[in-house]
């Protein structure tokens, strides 16, 4: 089973609706990298219904230790916000990884808890 | 400018993760309807940085009367969610519209609040 893992940091002190379009941006940037390296892995999400799960992480540390450990194993984005509102320009917010294998996935981030 | 629009019920009760993934379903699916209809709306707003705002609506009829609107008119996408988690199957969640022209989109939802 495939699926997408999104992470994003509560420590902003983001509104829900700027939680939400991070996580999207997120989302769609990770899919964009997974078309491009691993479509067979796009595809099959595709066929089974496009699982998403969307994790927390508390600091920019946590966030960039975990992106760091990813980013040569497996297609994934990391999402720095322009900062028009609520937050700083340039500020990182959110990863996204996959659509991947969940097994794959779980690897990194089985220690985060749910959003 | 363009923009992509996406609009969740809050009468749901979900979580916020649980919020956050229909949100970034919805982004994901309009955005593909999107790129296939209105291919041009998506490279522009590709260039522009990806706007996105999520609006909040309180009811399905809302939501539903609101996709009923759009859809004839603009790339868009209704989600249901299979309901593994917090809510039953088949429940209709949100919906996302474009990317397309800010004007456009703003005729239909400029009435809803951001999330």
């Amino acid at each position: 089973m495939q699926k997408q893992a999104i992470i994003v940091r509560t420590d902003l002190e983001m509104g829900k609706g700027k939680t939400c379009s991070q996580v999207a941006h997120a989302s769609l940037q990770s899919y964009m990298k997974t078309k491009e390296k691993n479509p067979e892995w796009v595809e099959q999400w595709t066929r089974e219904g496009q699982k998403k799960i969307v994790l927390k992480v508390s600091s920019k540390k946590e966030l960039e230790e975990l992106f760091k450990k990813v980013r040569t194993r497996l297609p994934c984005s990391k999402i720095t916000d322009a900062g028009h509102t609520q937050i700083e320009p340039g500020t990182v917010t959110a990863v996204g990884i996959g659509p991947a294998p969940e097994g794959k996935i779980d690897q990194y981030t089985s220690k985060y808890k749910l959003l």
